[in-house]
Order: C-alpha cells, then structure tokens, then sequence
C-alpha cells in the first residue's frame, strides 16, 4: 500500500472552495483503483492568516512542508486585505523558491467540449515550461528620491544555472513529446538578460540535436499563441513570459479557471506543489460557482508526477466527458455549481 | 498650401516593400483634397547600410531627422546580417529615445472583412498607450562570471516623469473615447517597479475622476485581450506590457500585419515617428505579398497627428471596403499582391 502524505494549503477566496473538491475526487480515484491511499494535512497558511498572525506563514512553515511528498495548494491573494506583492512574496512564491521548486510546467490543449474564443481551438497541445526561480521576479531593486522626482528599479536576475536548468527540463520533456522546443526572447528591446537567454539556449540545444527548435520574441509568440497554437509543442520562458503566455493558454483552451500547473523541483531536496494557474477570484468566492477543473487537472499532474499515470487518465478521461456533456460552471458557458461539476465526474469515474 | 515635410525610412525587409506603396497612396490622397503637399526625404539607414558603415545611421542622424514634421518608418532588423539588439537599439530604439518620443500609441479594432480567429471579434475597438522611452528596455545591465556561473541582470528603470506621461497621456485619450483606462501592472510579481506603477496611477487618476478605471495584472489582461476584447478602452502600459499586449491586439484583428502604431513626442522638441507594429519579416520580404494595410493605416495615424482627420477618414474608409470585398494579401486570408492591394485602394479613394 503506497501511501501519499501531502500538505494541503486551500489559501484564499476559491482556493477555499476548489481544494476540498478536489480532495474528494482525489479519495474516489483511491476508492476505486485500490493499491494507495492519500494522508491529507491541512494549513490555514492565507490572507485571513495574515491578519491574525502577521504573516502568511510561520516562521517554520517551509521545514514543516518539508516533510511531505507533496503539497497541494489552491490560491493566494486577497487584495482588499493584504497587498498582493505581500501575499504572494509571502507564501506562494517564498515555497516556490525556499523549497527550489525550479520549474513550472503548464499544459494548454484542446479540450472537448469546451467554448474556445477561438474560431479554430482543434489540435493544439503544447506545455510552457517555466524558469520559477529567478528571471524578472526578483526581491532585487528599490526606489529613490520622492515624489516627482522617484525612480523605482527593478532588477531581472538570470543566472547560468537557473536558465540552463529551465531549459534542459524543456528539451527532455520535448524528447517525450513531439520533439520540438521553442525559446521566448525579447533580445530585440531588453539588451542584457535576453540575449544571454539566447546564447544559452543555442549552447543547449546542441545536446540534444534530434529536438527542433524556434525562437521568437515574447510579443510575436504570445500573437501565435492566439493565431496558431497548432504549432507548438514545448515552449520554455522566463519566469514573466512563461505566466504571461500560459495565461493566453489559459484562455485559448475556453478559461483560465481549467489550466493546470505544477512547480516541480528537481535537485530532489524539497517536495514539488502543485496550484492552477488561476488566483483566488476574490469576486466570485463565497457563490459556490468557481471552476473545479482547474484544481481536479492539476491533481492529475500530481498524480502523474507520483508515477500513477493510470489514475491520471482515467481522471482526465473522465473530465472531457463530464465537461462534454456539458456538466460545467459558468465561466465555461455551463450553469452547474461548483459541486456539481466535481460530483459529476465523481460518479463518472465509479461508473 | 499646406506643405508636410516628412524623413522617409524604409529600413529593412518588407519596410521596403511597404513604405514605397503607403507613399503612393499619401500623394492620391493628397492630389484629391488638395491644399496640402508632401515633400519625402528618403534615407537609407538599415541593415545593409549597417554592413556598408558599421552602423545603422550617422552619427548626425537625429540632427538630421529634427528637421523633419514627422518621420515615417517601415521596420527595421535583418538578424542574418546584424543582431537584433544591434540594429533595432542603432535605429528605431535610437530614434524613440533620443527625439523623446515617451508615448507610442496603437489602436485595435475590428475590422471588416478582415478573419479575425476569435469567434466573437465583433465590436471591439480599443488603444494601447505604451510607455515607450524607458522601463523594462534599458541598456543598464550587464554580465558577471563565465560559464556555469555566468550571471546576466537587467535593470528595468521606472520614473516618476515617464510613468505619469504616458498615464496622463492615457486619460486624456479617453476623455476623447469611452472614458475608461485600464492599467496593466505585474506587481503581485515584480516587486520594485510594479508597485510604483500602481501608486503613481492611483494618484494620477485623482485628476480624472469622470474616466473609470481597471487594473490587471499582465497575464490575466493578456488573457482578457483574448477572451473578452470588447471590454476595453484605453490601457495604458508599460514598454514591454505595451508591445506583448499591441501584438495581441494585431492578432485579434487578423493579422499583425495590419496593425498601425505612432511613438509620439508630446514636449514639441522633436518630431513624432509613425511606424506600424509589424516588423521586417525577411522571411517573406521580395515576395512581393507583404501586406501593406499595417503601413497604410499608420500614415493614417500621421494625418491624424498632422490635424488632417478628414483625409484620415476617407482612407479608413477606403481600406475597409477594399478589405471588405476581399482584395487583401495571403496573411489575411486574400490572395492579392502588396502592390494590387495598394492599386485596389488607390482606385477606390479615387471614386
Ligand atoms: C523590434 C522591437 C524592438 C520593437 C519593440 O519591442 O519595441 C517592436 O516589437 C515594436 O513593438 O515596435
Ligand atoms: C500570483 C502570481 C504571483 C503568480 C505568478 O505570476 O507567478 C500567478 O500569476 C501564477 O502564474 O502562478
């Protein structure tokens, strides 16, 4: 009996309402395959928590996460009480970095039954794979001088390690997929970090000849993301251009609500997360009416990052039919609740 | 009589191809309203020019161009021949820096006739004011180390002056529109400069207080450019947010190739340059089937800024019916020449 202990941070606003869903789906699929169990620990780490404690998250909050295999967590923000770049710095993004969790990967493909934006949505699967560690999220900068005189910099540090890493992970996952790879640059307007980017990534590719590669500028690639999706198998990014263009993936698919995510750390010292794409949705938490795909999708990635790829099928099977059949919340052009959606897919996977 | 005097830069690839066609299209316009005159004044400065002199223009260039009423630019960038960051900071990035031309505005809109790939591209018509002389594009960087420990940091500089431009430069844009601006922000990420951005366009929208207004963060208004276009008025954006989010806004309409822009100096010191989003396309450039709308409609933008709305109009409504009866290049779905479509167009302001 293999059993999976994974901590459970649901955070804030649908975060609160996804997570518990997609615990419940999570305990069928267990039910039904039998061979492995799942031992869930919860943690108020939030904006609410915040308030109470003065910070996201205990001070040995990272050392406590460290013993699981997993951590599973919903969404941070809550902007009317704690400022966003306080929140996330404080809990989201400090586990992403304290426990190196190096890359994020995020699939967008065609999803049946789904109301693409797009005339023609068919046939794309692609997966952004995304430096998470460094690049233009930086704690590095400051201001000077007041008022009309203020300057703010910011500074976007990319190191050998972090971007080679990002994009070895890209070409070996493109080994298992459709064998091509292409690099978002900026190389034309931003004159240091890019084209750094760019020599890195011609010296990479050379290890792995039988991978095709492209490259183009974030700003072209993010107007292909909408005009041919078709044509992309792995993409790598920095960290900006990677939440950037997974967000048109997002959007492309028919909602941002369904695009799964994982933060995968690879040196094997610290447990991965894994957290959708989509924030905490402050404007809609609380009316039972948030998208459970988004969070069930991400639980198949933590599934098949454990090796139960046969469970992540049958979930993911299991999602287009439900979603098919037009069982879905309203952000999709459904009208199902929240709990509909998941109870849907419940009974789908038991039949 | 009124004459225009205006510095004509082809640049390189399809720019040459384009820029020769809007002309001819100027002077018909011109001839027909009469009362005003272009003097053209063509300058070499590109890519070959570059391999002839070892840069892209001379060093008494922007003299040169000061004595121009407006510049009027193709696309500049040749990588075969010389790096981007080369040829772009040497010419184009040159010329918007140094003639102080902070704001670089691009309209988005549904055309007619025109295959958008949103199913509902319908009604949306919006404009992107991007900071266009500082922020994430910034020579101040540099590497340290070699190899595996190489390090390459990007300084992004935000200031006071320049934010509060191009955001008060936003609202009054919107005086004249719908009367609303959205701001695109990271600051949930980028924690320097995303932060003064939010607290300079709190405080500069005090001013305004009958224009509403929104703020999102990149990747959710990236996805939003997508999924629901319509909602928008004017956004006002930083240089990198501003050039991914105007690439969307070509894309929605059909074709990046179609999309107008204008860096305008809005202190009188020097002239504005029009220029359209699209770049040099080598790959296409001496087919003879560039499109030539997106150059077309910036010499649109120019007769706007010159006060001649009239003549503006008349060629916006000529492009559109063109467009409209299906005379339009291979990139939007028509199977005419750079030349016919020009030809069709110049008929059409005739009759
Ligand atoms: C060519 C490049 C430097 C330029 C930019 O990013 O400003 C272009 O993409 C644009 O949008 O005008
Ligand atoms: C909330 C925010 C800091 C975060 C990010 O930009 O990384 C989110 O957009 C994401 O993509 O996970």
């Amino acid at each position: 009996m293999q059993k999976y202990e994974i901590a459970v941070i649901p955070g804030d606003g649908i975060g609160k309402e996804v997570v518990p869903e997609a615990l419940k789906v999570l305990e069928t699929l267990a039910d039904i395959h039998g061979g492995l169990s799942f031992e869930w620990t919860p943690f108020p780490w939030s904006c609410d928590y915040y308030v109470q404690h003065g910070k996201m998250m205990p001070d040995d909050g990272i050392q406590t996460l460290q013993n699981f295999n997993a951590i599973f967590l919903g969404a941070v923000g809550n902007p009317q009480v704690v400022p966003d770049h306080i929140s996330l710095w404080g809990l989201l993004i400090n586990i992403r970095r304290e426990m190196e969790q190096s890359i994020n990967i995020r699939p967008a493909r065609y999803f049946k039954g789904l109301q693409s934006p797009l005339v023609n949505p068919k046939d794309f699967d692609l997966i952004v794979v995304r430096e998470n560690s460094e690049g233009e999220y930086s704690e590095v900068g400051g201001r000077i001088h007041k008022n009309e005189d203020e300057i703010a910099i910011q500074n976007a540090i990319f190191t050998r390690k972090g971007t080679e890493r990002a994009m070895r992970y890209a070409f070996e996952l493109a080994q298992k997929r459709r064998g091509h790879v292409t690099s978002a640059t900026k190389s034309n307007g931003i004159v240091h970090s890019m084209p750094f980017w760019d020599g890195v990534f011609d010296e990479v590719k050379k290890d792995y000849s039988e991978v095709e590669t492209a490259s183009y500028h974030i700003d072209a690639l993010a107007a292909f993301f909408v005009s041919r999706p078709q044509v992309f198998d792995v993409i790598v990014a920095s960290n900006l251009f990677g939440d950037i263009l997974t967000d048109i993936g997002g959007a492309i698919m028919g909602s941002i609500g369904i695009a799964p995510a994982a933060n995968i750390n690879v040196n094997g010292k610290y447990p991965s997360m894994f957290e959708p794409v989509h924030g905490s949705a402050p404007d809609i938490y609380g009316k039972g009416i948030a998208n459970p795909v988004g969070q069930i999708w991400t639980a198949k990635m933590m599934l098949d990052h454990f090796g139960e790829e046969e469970l992540g099928q049958h979930l993911l099977d299991a999602m287009e039919s439900v979603i098919g059949e037009g069982i879905k919340t309203v952000d999709i052009g459904g009208a199902a609740t929240t709990k509909e959606v998941t109870e849907a897919l419940i009974q789908r996977l038991k039949s």
